[in-house]
């Protein structure tokens, strides 16, 4: 019988996954494997919701955001008896490999399911967040920040024209990857980061300097902090140090849908081929990622625990006041 | 001396403001006036901030969102004394006619002001919301509608990968017409209109009846009530209501921004031109707008007064159900 | 046994077909009729490639470009043995109406298969061209419009950087709307259009003059004559009568593809529910269309025949010379 | 006195020029200098064309495509007395630093001027080919991208539509990283690239034997060979090996404009911040650019002579075929 992989898509979704899905059954396919895709993530293993893939099942799926395999949050996995009886059904159906495409919390399960399964596991790092350690860029970081810029685009014709003060919050769980390389690429005035809290005694002197030199207007990006809403605090605080007003805006779940852009699917292409490659190798219990532009291989646990070593780029936190004049 | 056209944007900004300021610019110079641009709306009127403006002014705007000439609400113009102080900058620099872009607001505003003022008003629809009667869309509408549909299209994305049940809020003031159009375009399977209230529990029963037919996401579009947040008060009224979760966007200041579609760059050419057209032929008092292709003028109290015989599409909310299978 | 429609695409793919078969499909299922869709077009009639479609079978190709129906040329279909093996099929499979998604050519098609079928003809305008009589807009011309702005928007930076002056080629066989609405809506100096003809002459002293005003740069449009190239004869010819270098852009196939704006998704949307109301009704031979915002049906024969009554909006052209300055 | 900096723009234009002026002019201003820019590159240095430059005068450029310092081809700077006029300038106005942002053209003029003209010369890569050495990415080229990979989608609308195989011609000069990254991206079938040449006859092969696969319809992405055109002739010659058709498309102009993307606004900002931290520490003849993440200076000679140091990505080179199956 032929060596099997599943193939599954797990936490929140990210633009990539599906060019990423591609990449997978593909390669599967041209290395002999057989492939499964695994429905609705940890929950599918749980159900044994597999059902078979071949080349033509991800036919023009490269462009698409989401994942058509879908992605649900399991409670019942979390459990011993949730992960047994994944287990079991990868067992059953003979899967060699396990390839999990999402963020730390998949990589976790798969670490917990391997007590009880004795196949491969390998991680494809998919979320917008980009906070994962053993990738220079995560599966759908390119997308985000691209739709977060347009977004700020928008805000700033209006604020512009309006002579307001905005502060967008953008996504990123913990990790200000997304609001940092939003400010600097939308030209916006100040970024408020998770990692190093905020003054806001110092967004407001910013923004009154500005307006003395002429600046009627700017653009404050906030990082969410682990979920949305930190904006509206923000912006209650700055308007009792000041004399403006802010309208707040909350970028959302925008952030998370769309056409992948062309370095996601490339990346997502490499990834999702290596990974299978790997697999091929015999290689287990790692996630693929992509560093200085070559494919390289982490230990899973290392993802999430070293993800400190993956700081904000210090350049880019040096320049942005000078560029933000 | 040359007669002379004042122009000014007032009110939310919208995308075409920008390219219907260069039409009134250079069809006014060709008709033999000197033309002046009023920054920043009625308090430029009052504080006599008016530039003078020639072809080259305009070069290179068509595209951009916003208004280069700046909006802002002025306080003191809804008082008779700012408008005198408006009236007698206009008196004194010679101005003939005034050309307003903007929505009802702006044209309350030239109404209030031709009881001090003997020159031409005239008012051109600039307003995402198509709130106003006398044209069939008004500029910046094309734009909106489209920007929201991309984020709707963005949120489907992470809706159809969670089996997820989405609350869409989009602007409209108290117009449904954005709302309606999304909703159809987006292929969202409800919309709540301001015009005709919600029945929270028709949204729980449709939800829940395609649940049982195997759709287990949705996305329903709420307009806004005059301003934003209502869909946060409909979600958990929602919730109450069933056994599934809702996530809620709040689509916000985007809708305003952007660089505009074909159809605004082309409507606010052509109204921007006629405006100035109107005014050579000495009228006064009226909105440009187009109807079934072709341009009209209409009595300015008209255009709030008449609000209700231009009503959404009642082809479009008699299939909206049977599209939304 | 139920009534049947049966649905295809034919010609020119259109963005906003997928929307229209969605419609078609959903509304025909709601009104108590079963559906067929039909591959490829006229050659799956011959061929019998027909296929049962349902609600779930158009789930999310609103947004989706192209036809899900695919679209072909069919030497076979137009000779009578053809149609009448077509024929032959339609009535083996009771089908009582059958609605065509397409241009002229396929009203042409459908009304010579009327000789042989009894059954319902009803035309739905799918083109990017605009060139239908009975209808304001065809579906696929606000996408096509919009696309071919954003490119002429990206060719303007490589202009205004260069000083260079570019010709511009977009689609529309013989009609000059494409040309003329991207011309305006781009800020364009010149369009060459079909309708009119083409001075070389006055497209070069119009450049000339401007370059003596300071303008260093132009984009002209043009459009082609039935098909692409003729823009390169154009570009040698006014090399000839003046002293600048021309580069060439023929736009191409980009027009016909990508995701359908609003307004296509909408006009769409209510074309093919309008369809089958009036196939419901057992209307025949008429072309479903929107005329001042209202669904009318227009005789199959004269969307072609009365073809000079739809002209190019006469206050465009008038105002053209002067937004281009 | 203060020390100054000049600044131009050279060569093809670059989405994300205009970021890297507007870092260039902020971080020389913040670090003490005087700044001007010259206008239209090389031409404007030996015309004295210099205006000075200040934070306000980069105020929102950094989302346009384009630069607003124009460029221009000189063959007078391709002088010795051209060059001398040019170093003339720069000793009067007495420049201690010219940052030329460009591609390898812009860099030779650079190291030309050198021999005349004793002040320091700092080189940023402004090119949409990406085919400089010292830089894994090129200004430019992020977008240029995107902006096909946005053509190859719709075009893939049409031909899955129609069933037909397309040959897309993309830029990049002699390099073919356009061509590879977009054929990934893209989910076309093969690339034609000018380092490896072309088997037509593995071309016609492939489409054929996917035709037996139930594949109808390809796109093949050509890369051109130093200018437009040569996919015509590939066209003609596969026609002639098999039974297809062969449309072609060739996206041109359109790859050098549009507003830049996300990456190349950092990018920018991160290069032309760099260049002027190097010209304040008194460097001189080098290029710089962002490897692994991290800002390094080149001398200007290698970035054009080790140019082959510079392959296309291997292991994307390796998949491919499995990717396009």
């Amino acid at each position: 019988m032929n060596k099997s992989i599943a193939v599954f898509t797990s936490g929140g979704d990210a633009p990539g996954m599906n060019a990423a899905i591609r990449a997978v059954v593909r390669m599967a396919i041209a290395s002999g494997y057989e492939v499964h895709g695994v429905i609705r993530g940890y929950q599918g293993l749980i159900d044994d919701n597999l059902r078979p893939m071949d080349s033509r099942s991800v036919s023009n799926i490269i462009q698409r955001g989401g994942t058509i395999l879908h992605t649900a949050r399991s409670k019942e996995f979390m459990t011993d008896e949730g992960q047994k009886k994944g287990a079991a059904n990868l067992a059953r159906r003979n899967v060699s490999a396990l390839i999990g495409i999402g963020g730390d919390g998949t990589f976790h399960g798969l670490a917990a399911l391997s007590r009880f399964w004795p196949g491969q596991i390998i991680g494809v790092p998919g979320t917008i967040d980009n906070d994962l350690f053993g990738t220079d860029y995560t599966i759908g970081y390119d997308t985000a920040i691209n739709t977060a810029l347009e977004s700020i685009d928008r805000i700033r014709d209006t604020a512009e024209s309006h002579d307001r003060f905005f502060l967008v919050e953008v996504m990123g769980r913990w990790a200000g990857f997304i609001a940092l390389d939003v400010t600097v690429a939308g030209g916006a005035e100040y970024v408020v980061l998770p990692e190093s809290g905020e003054s806001l005694q110092q967004i407001a002197d910013l923004l009154e300097a500005g307006l003395a030199r002429g600046k009627r207007t700017g653009i404050v990006v906030v990082s969410e902090r682990g979920k949305a809403g930190a904006v509206h605090e923000i912006a209650e605080k700055l308007e009792q140090l000041g004399r403006h007003e802010y309208r707040v805006a909350i970028l959302g779940y925008i952030q998370r849908g769309g056409s992948p852009t062309a370095r996601d699917r490339i990346l997502a292409s490499k990834l999702g081929a290596y990974a299978v490659q790997l697999a091929a190798e015999g290689q287990t219990g790692v996630m693929v990622g992509e560093i200085a532009g070559k494919p390289v291989a982490t230990p899973l646990e290392q993802t999430w625990s070293r993800r400190d070593e993956k700081p904000l780029d210090p350049f880019l936190m040096e320049i942005l006041p000078v560029l933000a004049q």
